[in-house]
């Protein structure tokens, strides 16, 4: 087999396993941890043997999806955060913005992270790990954010990285349905910054559709 | 029949429902979804046919854990917000005791809430009635605090009250089995209180062990 040959199976197989595990977070989606393998090679047409060359069983299919899942979802938060690390009222809104995203692609799954049966399937090692490094992502903003002056100094980072976490899947299982995404990760970025930054943020939030210009006073 | 004995046998039946809810709350834990009615009835030391009595099947019965967990969740946090109508920030600190504290004993079993399976078995209309009243506390204790004058009027009820609900389950799962749960309600307390009272609830918070009279000026 040429290079190229070589080359472009290897390209197939990498297409083969992308597809294959989209089709798997549509079908978790409906089924759940019961998700079948037929299902899944056929929502991604391609044949059960395709599927069995990349995961060896269902629960490989299963641990896979996971690992996937967090491994894409770190990385968003990541590449969203990186970029301010030198205005944390950016990074904020980013993190926000990323993390309100990732609950809309992966809620399904992140939904049943602690059922007893998935936990069987991974290493609880791992599981704390990744969590510690989501974490890590939103303490790193509120730390930076600290030292810069920005956000309040009383604020206990760790705490409150916890408390902005854990608000996107809140308010996305709240109000995803009835309002727009975009919208919702300006409001809650919103709330976010008037309660982290000093003087509760009004300094900064010129521009804001929440102030309007000439509207006091009458 | 006398009256007494058919009180008794009512009172017998009780307790044994009670029971086998229970048993059935701690056996989800380590099986989740997958909980088997005899696992239940031998936790509970009744015979299966007791089961059976109360609970048609397995589903009747997860139903049931269901509804009963929510409904005692629900009216724990009822409770413990209810005398602290005119004291929001009274009401804050009881609504973060009583948040965490049904995380821990109820954990399990919320953290599979939108698991596909589950959600089956349920009424979609009930589900989305109950996620409402449960953020109504929150709600009614920011509305009664900006009201008061005591809570920062620009912020959104609604949503800081998703973020406060959130929170519960975040911090729980972030720190639940490092720090003592009394710690945590104040830590939390303490970030939630800053972020949510007027001028950063500073001089309100006399007493606190985060702040040490006289450690500054040093």
């Amino acid at each position: 087999m040429s290079h190229v040959e070589k080359s472009c199976k290897r390209a197939d197989a990498v297409t083969n396993r992308a597809r294959l595990l989209a089709a798997a977070l549509a079908v978790f989606a409906q089924s759940g941890l019961d998700l079948e393998v037929n299902d899944v090679a056929s929502q991604a047409q391609v044949g059960v043997g395709t599927l069995y060359r990349h995961f060896g069983n269902r629960e490989d299919l299963l641990r896979a999806l996971v690992n996937d899942t967090f491994e894409d979802a770190l990385t968003q938060i990541r590449l969203a955060v990186q970029p301010h690390m030198d205005d944390p009222r950016a990074a904020l809104e980013a993190l926000v913005a990323a993390g309100l995203r990732v609950q809309q692609q992966y809620r399904s799954l992140f939904a049943v992270m602690r059922d007893p049966r998935l936990k069987k399937l991974l290493d609880p090692a791992r599981g704390e790990a990744r969590r510690t490094q989501f974490l890590d992502q939103a303490r790193g903003v509120m730390e930076r954010g600290i030292q810069a002056g920005i956000f309040r100094e009383d604020i206990d980072p760790e705490l409150a990285a916890a408390v902005i976490m854990g608000s996107f899947a809140s308010v996305f299982d709240h109000f995803g349905k009835i309002t727009a995404l975009a919208e919702l990760e300006q409001r809650l970025f919103q709330l976010l910054w008037m309660m982290v930054a000093k003087e509760g943020g009004n300094a900064l939030l010129v521009g804001s559709p929440l102030i309007e210009p000439g509207s006091t006073g009458g």
